[in-house]
């Protein structure tokens, strides 16, 4: 009777428009009878991840944290949808094995496309050696090397990436169709 | 179309049978089609709150966490059952305000017959004082006022225990009968 959970993992760097995507998504999995829980960093941060910096080992906890999460909401049903940064491979990958209904979405953006958009002015400060840490200038991100689904954010609009992943689920009867 | 979620809140002293009720609970809610997700102090320490020690602080921050969880299953549709001691009171209530379908089950025993049961050895040591800030012996616990159920461990076997709880949630619409 139960609906099946599955996680969409969507990784990339801060403004590429991982929280931008994760809402209309949301909307529309809901819209079609679903159970859905968006996992936003910054929200994950204040309620299960308060005191961990932004050193590899704190990231990696954070990461893992949020998919302790995800596995416990997909294991009961539930579509977890992640819009962390989550740079690094093998904590996505730890993640992919726990969680195992895992769709990862690498939002691909050039760090020359960010920092001209640059919405919140955090890489400019980030390139000016004001924030410590900011992943894709002063802190590694390793890309999805077979992501499920590529978002190419420079060229796709907020309504084409959000088709194509809709489009994704419904090839791979994640969710039932429109 | 979706099952209304909520939380099983069991608070009490450690030995006195939150995970021991957990386990029969969840098991008949699954059988009578619900989603369940049992979270078990240690399991979630190991998840996410590794790290954190047995202070106030650091009690409560894990107790807030392990809510935070029960909060994100509850909204959608899944039964959280929180199997930590949670001592405090006032951080229970914060968790109560926080996911709103919050039934609180204060799973009581007198400190005279843990120390008699004692099935790990711990109270033993802890009176001997070789375990800090251990709960009911050199660190508080504060009962509930109110709680939605009270099991009184002492008087009533698991089955009886497990039967009070079912018949409330079942007098109280929150499952369905048998």
């Amino acid at each position: 009777m139960a609906q099946r959970g599955f996680t969409v993992w969507l990784t990339g760097l801060s403004g590429a428009g991982k929280s931008t995507l994760s809402v209309p998504i949301a909307q529309e999995l809901r819209r079609r009878g679903l159970q859905v829980e968006i996992l936003d960093g910054d929200e994950v941060r204040t309620n299960l991840s308060k005191g961990l910096g932004f050193s590899k080992e704190d990231r990696d906890t954070n990461i893992k944290r949020i998919g302790y999460v995800c596995k416990l909401l997909t294991r009961n049903g539930v579509v977890a949808i992640s819009a962390a940064i989550s740079p690094y491979r093998e904590i996505r990958d730890h993640n992919r094995r726990e969680i195992g209904h895992f769709i990862e979405v690498y939002v691909q953006c050039s760090l020359e496309a960010l920092t001209k958009r640059d919405v919140k002015g955090l890489y400019k400060k980030a390139l000016a050696g004001e924030i410590p840490h900011f992943t894709g200038v002063s802190d590694p991100y390793e890309p999805p090397l077979q992501p499920e689904i590529l978002i190419d954010s420079e060229r796709l609009s907020v309504d084409e990436s959000v088709r194509k992943i809709l489009d994704y689920l419904e090839q791979h009867d994640w969710i039932p169709r429109a």
